[in-house]
């Protein structure tokens, strides 16, 4: 296994351009298409691989059943000055949740925080990408969304739950953003997918069998087994995991109107959704809080940075190790892969190759 | 050791009537001491002895050092529509809290949500009894809190960060409300007691020894060592729980002018506060969210009780221990010790009882 030839680097500029004419190809609009575009590279260049381009001809295939809606009708439904509701007429999750996190920020500006529960979507990319975007107005930015059903409660092996992520993005003075952005489950799929094309065994704690048995397969889903919650087990606190999960869920799912547990619309196509869906599409819920509606804006940074700075120094187990600040791994990933371009493994630049040929676009591969 | 003789059993009235004495005995006005009492009982009826009576000497010792005020001028001195920060002024987080939790919920009648960041505060009792204080008005309760240092961050073997707990109240239908508390480390102390006290090993992912490795010594934080973040160890998430608990610290302690990180005074009274405080006390951080600024309150309680059916039904690994509801453990405590007392282990009931004697005051033990 040479890791020499296992990838390639191609440009951000190139990558993105070539993801921009995927999504006119299925019928954005070059705004749309765009920004789509920018929230899947996002991933790219902060190295969240699994959420960025490697997705791209997943969303085609959803849009070639019929399952996503390029030229949506994106409606406020409901609001109050500080909450409200959204429709996202099953458009890409890519161009609904930033819509939605624009909303969201408008009502911040003017009554000191905007929350708003999406319906109607699909998957949204990184959670980090719209939460941050309350970042460079002074605000306090949240996101989260629930997924195609892959996590079992504690004590169940069904699988009730997405690993549906909760991210905050805080702003900070001279040091980046603090950015947490976690899957609510012990291990992210994409964790779980380096594994299997490596064929490496995953850690006791991730996944269980389909009997809720203890496994290290890392191939244990394909078999009808479970994610585990955030916890791994009772005693280590996987309630505690799968209340976070059940809450983003809810929040998402539940107060959205869009569907939640395991009637929310699988992200693999050849998956059917289930019948008798309780709501619309699968949800969000994303939010926006101005910092000074609690604290001089300035102070605040100054504190935060004193709390970065604090945490940095922190006493380490290991002396070459020291504590990593929530976000801190994916800015330095930006700020390598900005510059250098985004390394793409084999497996993806063909299958990304082969989108070309089959919708007949120029490409970079 | 005999279970027989390890615990009495006292009708909820009697304590809270000595805990409403002695919170007037130091100090607190007739409304006050009631609604102190009201917090710290609702943790002994809900099950979660660790922060109910059995705090009540602490929060005196704490009294006696000149740390806590008992006639505070708690003040709001920010606000937007929906957020404000309060100074509590140095009062029992018991009296602040709850009336933190007011202006949250007055501001989200009017503006659909409202976020409260709190100063100058302390020990709050459960974070349950402030979001469930949302509930009657059909909204959707959050608290959170800082506390004493004694969580590592991953990586580190410094204590940094409190247990920090998260809680969310979410109204239903037919249903117990869903409520989610949960302390962001692995274990929450007080299970770490229970542990103590019957001298049994605790399991390992729960603390660190002084030197960041391995124990299941119950005892392991008198020798130095620390509780580890929910998730244990880097493999299995704990920069999850760790990011989690940073998060709780950031809102209650940064964003509210609070003292953060290894900066929040300790509950126990023998323990001093560091030098060069960056702020004033500890820090909550309390909000309220109208349903109905989301979706129909009808409809959201319908769904709500499908989620939990749902949820009810998953297929458990075991048939006789099905999936549970977060919350619902803690409302059977309540339902069963509100008509048949509070069981006091005799470690606290002695505690209570020189307490009375030495303030002089009528006991019930």
């Amino acid at each position: 296994m040479s890791n020499e030839v296992d990838y390639s680097i191609i440009q951000e500029a190139d990558l993105k351009q070539f993801a921009k004419s995927v999504f006119k190809n299925i019928g954005c609009n070059d705004l749309d298409a765009e920004l789509a575009s920018d929230v899947l590279l996002s991933a790219d260049l902060r190295g969240i691989d699994s959420h960025g381009v490697a997705r791209l001809s997943g969303y085609v295939r959803l849009f070639n059943k019929g399952r996503i809606n390029t030229k949506p009708d994106i409606k406020l439904v409901r609001e109050t000055m500080s909450t409200g509701t959204i429709d996202g007429d099953m458009g890409l999750g890519l161009v609904v949740a930033p819509k939605a996190m624009e909303i969201a920020i408008e009502k911040s500006s003017k009554a000191g925080s905007g929350w708003i529960a999406v319906s109607n979507s699909n998957h949204f990319g990184i959670a980090g990408y719209h939460a941050m975007k309350a970042i460079k107005h002074d605000m306090i930015g949240y996101a989260m969304t629930n997924a195609s059903p892959l996590v079992a409660p504690t004590f169940s092996k069904e699988r009730m739950l997405g690993t549906n992520p909760i991210c905050y993005a805080i702003p900070a003075g001279k040091y980046q953003p603090v950015v947490i952005d976690l899957a609510t489950s012990a291990a992210a799929n994409g964790k779980l997918e380096i594994a299997q094309r490596k064929n490496l065994e995953v850690p006791e704690g991730w996944i269980q069998t389909m009997d809720g048995n203890k496994t290290t397969d890392a191939h244990g889903l394909k078999h009808g087994g479970s994610l585990l919650p955030l916890g791994s087990n009772r005693e280590l606190g996987s309630h505690k995991g799968y209340a976070l999960s059940a809450l983003v869920d809810i929040f998402s799912g539940v107060l959205s109107g869009a569907n939640f547990g395991p009637w929310v619309p699988p992200f693999v196509s050849f998956l059917d959704v289930l019948p008798n869906l309780p709501g619309k599409g699968l949800g969000h819920f994303l939010g926006a809080m101005r910092v000074d509606g609690f604290i001089e804006t300035e102070v605040f940074k100054n504190r935060m940075d004193q709390w970065i700075a604090r945490f940095k120094g922190a006493i380490p187990v290991k002396a070459d190790q020291p504590v990593i600040i929530p976000g801190e791994p994916e800015f330095k990933h930006f700020e390598l892969r900005i510059k250098e371009g985004i390394p793409l493994i084999n497996a993806v630049s063909e299958d990304l190759k082969s989108l070309a040929l089959q919708l007949k676009l120029e490409h970079p591969f």
